[in-house]
């Protein structure tokens, strides 16, 4: 299951998968949801599913009326529906933890650029451009005063390629930028970054594209980057966290890692739990996050702590900006979580795009 | 007169409209604003006003020439006329405080949706989704520690609809998402809401539709949602308080509080007094809103007091945020107050949509 | 050369030109930036170039085939011409200190509004509207506790026009909003402006245009005002400084204080010097600025100091606001300096817009 990583200090794995499976009592939709978060759990986004399922959970949105041809209980049956299938399945999970050899003290990782076909929502079929085919790309996660070797291979992208390690502070020659600092990758072709993991750079960072960057990057070149304090004592102190990576595509549309509502993935917490949210926003446009029930505890940002954490319910955050946010898991329910750029997130037939929920359970 | 409130801190009403009629001496139009602004105290915004009166004061921006047809003393003269029309009269004054009756220890309100037709500037009606019949809906305030119930009456909206407690926090079931927390409330249904307001989280908050909402609240299912602190040792210090609602729907365009200029609503102050502005962006777009002639220090966002407030004199406000902020009114006279996205306030024939003024007299 | 002020605590100019000259080793286009930078030292963006020799080293963006029929390696051709041309020389330079003369105690400085062609990028010259011929206008920069007297004459501009002293507390009527604080300033029209300079307003600000703004500002009616603290104390410490004016106007495109990318200057440090960067948005649109390599601290904003600064490496900045960042140039090399929103710094053919370098040399 995504981004939901076991901890030294949380519980283990088949605990947090009863969270989901608990569903929020008392609320409308809650056996749809709770039933569907339960199967997330252990089916749904890990491989490919049927996808005559998956297009019986999803709103026919392209065979559906005109706004102006819809009754509100027409515009009610879809909008109804769209929930009642969150969260839908679709072939295809990103953001997976990135494998990675030793070589000496050395950690080796592999990126390989393929073009794939990615189901941003169920039946809705794009061609992204990936690392290691899937969207966001794997995740890579390491610790400060580590050393990683990344061998980057362009196995089948249509255009040459370049990956900059945003926000990490690499030598000169290992950032990324096609003809100044390295030649391009070109079809074929593998480069080889390697560099160190300085101190004091712990945090949320990304990995991308830096050739056509505007079309690489919002096709799919782009994953997380995760750097762990060296010093213990630096550690934010959190029960769970989730990656949030927010893009706005011209081809997959609005999503949250990867995926449009319905079949974005809920995040989930029990109740009295603090969770970390790791915002990055890698799309064209900003996006204010906003979640319902409970204020979020920005704590940093670029990865670098804030001097004095503040609250918020509405998290405003521009491209290549990422934010650290904690959220205190007090209230129980199923609260929605979604960009306040309401067009980003609703329309006439129902929720689409940056739409998920924080499933918050006793 | 809207938003301008007495407390216990204050000078009378009465005192406060003196603020208004005394204009701002030395400056070109201060006759013109100065005079307007005073009437503004009596008579503009508070009911069907005179067409015909307001069709003279407005520039006739329907039958301009295009830009490249006018002389630059073609363009003066518009731009004079609107300065000079400001504040200009309309139908419709929205964001007055919601009375309520008590059952009990709870303060029970009524919220009543209706379409109407919406004087947005002079002559320019727009149908408009409301609460109550005012854009923005009228003003619920409470306090932390009070219970609230709110009827919520779909009178003649032509899609269902739901209420969203945007920054309250609520149980789940009060949280006004269709399908996932409630039904959607259905034309001449009535939903009844009721929630206790919860300790620290008094601040700016809002309520707003949350189905289909893109359209419904930009069209103007949208109201303001205060709550003062229990502990007066909380309240901030200041002498007179605003409220700002931002909007940009495709409908009405740019306005604040629901109009735009020649007919927004002045801001007045008198030297020395601590104005406090509740910001608030229920558009689809950011607007930073730039005061002139003094600061603005930001004290809270989100409801939250910041753990050190900071000075600025642009604040950027994203959909679904909101801020509040103090202006130590030092500074004598009429000082532009607009969103500085400039095409989102001037055009060739003059200032518009997201413009007003902080008047400060002697 | 633009924005390289030697200031008490810095090396003289000699020095500072030889970072320039010197390079960044181990860097694949080096030895092209490292030339181009050199020569910008002495003679690029010094006056009129030589059109033939610029247009040589420019991409022929204009006559380049469509995406579609681009081979991987034309593209690859293409971004590489456009890296080893930059800083491409262009015609014409702006935010250059402007020079004043003394009536007793009062710095009278001269602005004079003018329409000149002016060369963005090599070959692509827009009608551009300016203060004394250039984009961004000349730099005015004066301390706290000075008088200024600024005359402002409409020399050949197609509409009226009138200036805002964005960020400084200003007498009222010298604030320049047209019809509210002064009448407008017709063709061959001069005003005088005249106001002392506050205490408590130090700090980045701005000059542009308050008439039809959203085109008069875009199209170049804009320039810097930094105003230094009277207490030495107050003053931030750091050994040399840059301005940075965003715009996005129609005319002219994305830009870099009046250039686009390959014409858009480089900055430059020593390894070790902090380096001060004064941003200001004068567009319609919000541009992230991103830093490789090394992060900023942001220590004022709009001229206020941050009650705590706090680090980033993507600083968000809207339109009308200023932000005061200190880079601590420990990392050598080139690096990429640009807007995150990718579509505002490159496209298919190449890097355009908002983009830049930072070079550090030993």
């Amino acid at each position: 299951m995504r981004n939901l990583k076991v901890r030294a200090s949380r519980r283990n794995f088949v605990g947090m998968m009863g969270l989901l499976g608990a569903g929020a009592a008392g609320t409308v939709a809650s056996g749809a949801i709770g039933a569907a978060a339960s199967a997330a759990g252990s089916e749904v986004n890990q491989g490919p599913a049927t996808m005559d399922m998956a297009a019986a959970q999803t709103p026919a949105a392209t065979t559906a009326p005109a706004q102006g041809e819809m009754t509100a209980d027409e515009m009610d049956a879809m909008h109804e529906a769209g929930v009642r299938s969150f969260p839908a399945m679709t072939e295809g999970l990103g953001g997976q933890p990135l494998a990675y050899e030793l070589d000496g003290d050395v950690k080796v990782f592999k990126l390989t650029c393929q073009t794939v076909q990615w189901e941003v929502t169920p039946g809705n079929k794009v061609e992204a451009w990936t690392y290691n085919g899937v969207v966001p790309g794997p995740e890579i996660r390491v610790a400060e005063g580590e050393k990683v070797r990344i061998h980057v291979t362009n196995e089948s992208l249509p255009e040459s390629t370049a990956v900059h390690w945003h926000g990490l502070v690499v030598p000169n020659n290992q950032d990324g930028v096609p003809f100044i600092t390295q030649p391009p990758i070109k079809l074929g072709e593998t480069f080889t970054y390697e560099f160190p993991i300085r101190e004091e750079n712990a945090g949320t960072h990304m990995y991308h594209s830096h050739l056509n960057s505007a079309e690489q990057v919002t096709k799919g070149l782009l994953g997380a980057f995760i750097v762990e304090p060296k010093d213990p004592a630096r550690r934010l102190a959190y029960d769970r966290e989730y990656t949030v990576v927010l893009n706005d595509g011209p081809l997959g549309g609005f999503s949250l890692n990867g995926k449009g509502f319905p079949a974005t993935h809920p995040f989930a917490a029990k109740k009295g739990e603090r969770v970390l949210f790791r915002f990055m926003n890698e799309g064209l446009m900003i996006h204010p996050m906003h979640l319902h029930g409970m204020p979020m505890t920005v704590v940093a940002q670029d990865g670098y702590p804030l001097p004095q954490a503040y609250m918020c319910d509405t998290l405003n955050i521009a491209p290549g900006q990422r934010f650290e946010a904690i959220v205190h898991a007090t209230e129980v329910g199923t609260w929605a979580f979604h960009c306040h750029i309401l067009n980003h997130a609703e329309g006439p037939q129902g929720m689409y795009g940056m739409v998920t929920v924080l499933l918050v359970n006793e």
